[in-house]
């Protein structure tokens, strides 16, 4: 750990989310942790919290103090809840340290949107300070941003999917289905019911349908910039039974007969040329969640279905990396001039 | 094994709808196997083959010959593959065994369209003969039928839960889109790349989408008849890391603003009214496959997101008893006059 | 459910043992469940608390009252866990309620040691009055029992497997080493951070090792009751990543050069001769857990390491079946005198 | 790829350990791969074969050439099947490319013991050369290998777990057992019955018991080195429904009754000194192989059954990594004097 090095904290590191920023970090080439944050388990041991970081990072995880932060950090990542986020973030921008914040609480534009889904802004005068942290279509803003909101999950495979073809205008903003399923590790650390292995290891469900998942404004918001105009989804997140990964689904009318799925994969690989985290797969394909466990890639591929004149987007994440701490690394690596894709796994581990 | 009771045969017993036929009409009241058949096993032990039936089926895997079956059963369930399955149907039928057909042979009522989808028929002649064995919805036909070919798992889930919708113009007929999660036992016993646990359990993907899928006319035919027009579907299915279990999410336009989910639920109700294996939720809920592994039975939910007009109706079935082999037996009971449920599980093995 | 059958009540119902005991009972020849108890979810719609039971079990989960239990039910299972379940046996017996009780609490025959594992026992009065319920060995006692407690999911496998082997002095009884592994259904259905998917999928441990676990006792007295002499084991159970099945492996000395697995599998057929329950594979089989999935049934088998003159037995059964509620009511059976396997799973869900 | 960089060439990259030896190198500072050799794949593009080198590997997979492979090669890795790879190792040898060999076929000292239990081997004048790459035990003899054997993955986690032990003395040699659990990645990659999804994921059993397994000879081999004697084991080994991963659980008899975990537990810490990749527990610590899961590291830990007077020793390690793949390029790293970490996953992907 060189002092030439960039010292960030992590907070709210002993979620799934600040594990694998963690993960990320310690590899990280031209980065040192100096702190790990974590309300809940401070005083514990790093090693009985995180047991893959046992004999790499000694010492405790530390309770949430500002000042401290600021004096030893550059960058701070927050991998806290909406809501418990944005005071935390709040108090690291008041003390100059740039902030990747990967809550919901700065991603959505609009404040009165973001209070009807998630209730009161808790730092609503850092709000207009945000930078959505998707690099692949904001890498100029990230690269001069303070404060960086990180995409959910879902929005990021679906956000990457269908930007292409809403800016090329080859489908219909209007009848735009995601339907989307996501592995267990999403709904976080916490233990529940619906994530108990024995009743979530062999079956599948739907939750949160039919405009109840908080994910639904953040997509359409991303959406409408790019199209101009108001997009309206169905969106259906499922739980699947495995533990990492997200596959976005999307149905689209194809803007007219002429568009072909060659169009749309030809627009994806134009926007994303010099995206090193994107691969656009040929017509057809049917990319697998298991290609990218671990790596901080997407996988894209664009269908025709002739017969219906629907244009299908299927996207692959790993939603802890590309979903969430990976894409959090890579807009740092964008902030802070490294190559975009330092430290970040390029090939998973598969299988 | 009483000779009063109804001596069946099973034809294809070695894979996995064969083994839960075996499974259902080994405790079926008013049946009793007489033989066991699976060509490319013939020969050696049930127990090897069939390691859940050591200790309950003696002796040894027999190959196929139609005077013996026809000998000894008066019904026989063929758990062939499509195109070997017509030949073994017609020898079967022509000496006058009831034949329960769990194939694709017979459930395409266009040989036309059965050609285009499966190539050249084996049995054409015998095709007029067939009854499609979705007994929910064809109960009289089935009851006086001599040769039911029984409905696709995909097919059951998804027709079951749109029938009722179009049955009473609650959607469109145009725009549906089917996106269907199925388990790995959906693929069949022959071990391959895709189906290898490694690269298998830790992720999702879909397959044969865009009109690639043979199931699809079957789906469409049936909801064609329904509806009196013809209709078109966008049909996704994918391979979800467990064992059983298929969730069928459909998405259709409401055919008005004023259709609610609470109608859809009720012209499910409705419908299957005297159906002891369909449950119909409260609209809004979102099942779950588990709940159904191992049962007969299927589980409907029928949400409106108001946001875009659409109804999304979910159905969960395990895709190896309502989706084949319970489907079978329920089907049989049906033609012998047995109560519709006899020797079926009605509460499956949860969790 | 006609009066003519016995009526049943199932306490503790909303565990997975409870909701395994009320599967098999609800699908009973000679049973009806009367009454369905679940103290920290009464009040609650069964169809809630327990999905897979919608539409077959209508009505709500009651509260605990002993005279109402014994008012209506002559026989009642309490799946309660261990201390808890005490007191309401207790008070079940005091009303002459015949009672097949799953907990520890009176599983061991001395207090002394009961105490020492568990700490002090609730109704030590109710002691002496219990059998234990593995039928296979203690048939004609529990023909008789008013109290049957009923063995623990790991015991079951492991004194199956070890009985005929002790019994028979084909085994030294010192240096048993059992080295067990469990799906996660095991733990209950409480979750925890051991048992919550992204944790326990991909992944396999040991815990309570070197003595620690409870079952090691009741393993110990069993063994010691068919030795004639003091057994001390090393017990390690692991957590396996799957929702059902315990494989016990054993190790033990072969008592002299000369006893082969043949002796032993011999030793077993002979004692478990009118078991319908157990299987005696072949000498060097190496059953699977999922061959016994959902099924009452017991999968033994020895093998000869001749190489360091061992015998390793393995023994698989469903945790939840044989290992708690497919043994209780196999208990039931007996102490009824229906036919030992009535309404019993013999063939699982395989796959 | 800077030429300055060592040239390897991986040859049988398209199994599961090559494409783990790929995901090490194509991240590896040092080293660029120079080939991707695949007999059977020949011809085929990398990126269909090895989906999640897509945009990372390109060209076709190669096949073998040794002239072709000397000339661009300094070093090659061959993860062939036994009796495959020792004439490839051959001609590589014959030509100066330093071999890493991940077969069998020159892991064993006493050829006719490799007879005995491979068959014959098909490259014997090579056999002498060869040295044991367990870099922890044999460093000083790796860094001057020109062909080193690498250990196999059950071998791996329980030779690192038992040196400690048997070097100080602090076990008995006779009366070892070691309980050893797979995930199912360790069967390779070629499909079978035993790895279909549908029979592996929700069953655990064990296979090839009681000497019928070809890592026995090479865990006794080493044992016995330490030992100074002979050491013969009971070794069962078993297959557990997840991707990857290997816990050896161990017993031994204490040598002593003085002999504490505490004293194990400093054995190894003391071994173990200066390797990077061993983690040592605290005494009674249960290691969970999803800690190591992608990572190149095991951790040991010791406990004592003090009811038996028995040591139970664990090692978690994941199969492809320390226990194949990483361990590769581990020896590659001192043969060449990099940092014998360079490259190497400290941290895996937790969850």
């Amino acid at each position: 750990m060189s002092q030439a090095q960039l010292p960030v904290t992590v907070i709210g590191a002993t979620g799934y989310t600040g594990a694998e920023l963690l993960r990320l970090l310690v590899g990280h080439p031209h980065v040192w942790v100096a702190e790990v944050v974590g309300q809940s388990k401070a005083g514990q041991p790093i090693a009985d919290v995180l047991p893959s970081f046992r004999g790499v990072l000694a010492g405790e995880v530390a309770s949430f103090d500002a000042d401290r932060v600021a004096s030893h950090s550059q960058a701070a990542f927050c991998a806290l809840p909406h809501a418990a986020s944005a005071p935390v973030v709040d108090a690291l921008r008041a003390r100059g340290v740039i902030v990747f914040d990967l809550s919901a609480d700065f991603r959505l534009q609009d404040l009165a949107i973001y209070e009807r889904w998630y209730g009161p802004h808790a730092a609503p005068g850092r709000h207009a300070e945000a930078v959505y942290g998707l690099v692949e279509l904001h890498r100029d803003a990230v690269a001069k941003a303070d404060l960086v909101a990180l995409p959910g999950c879902y929005p990021t495979a679906t956000i990457l999917a269908l930007t292409p073809l809403l800016k090329n205008r080859l489908i219909a903003t209007e009848g735009i289905v995601v339907d989307a399923k996501s592995g267990v590790s999403g709904a976080g650390r916490t233990p529940t019911g619906t994530t108990h292995l024995p009743e979530s290891a062999e079956g599948i469900r739907a939750y949160k349908i039919a405009g109840g998942h908080r994910h639904t404004p953040e997509i359409e918001q991303a959406l409408g910039n790019v199209a101009g105009e108001d997009v309206v989804i169905t969106f259906t997140p499922h739980l699947v039974p495995m533990t990492r990964g997200i596959l976005s689904t999307s149905y689209a009318f194809a803007a007219s007969a002429s568009v072909s799925a060659e169009a749309c994969a030809e627009a994806a690989r134009s926007l994303y040329a010099g995206s090193p985290s994107v691969v656009v797969m040929e017509p057809g394909a049917c990319p697998d969640t298991l290609w990218v466990r671990g790596s901080n890639r997407v996988f894209l591929s664009y269908t025709k279905d002739v017969r219906t004149g629907r244009i299908i987007a299927q996207a692959v994440v790993d939603n802890l990396v590309k979903g969430a701490a990976g894409q959090a690394v890579q807009a740092m690596n964008v902030r802070f001039d490294f190559a975009e894709d330092a430290g970040l796994p390029v090939v998973g581990t598969w299988p």
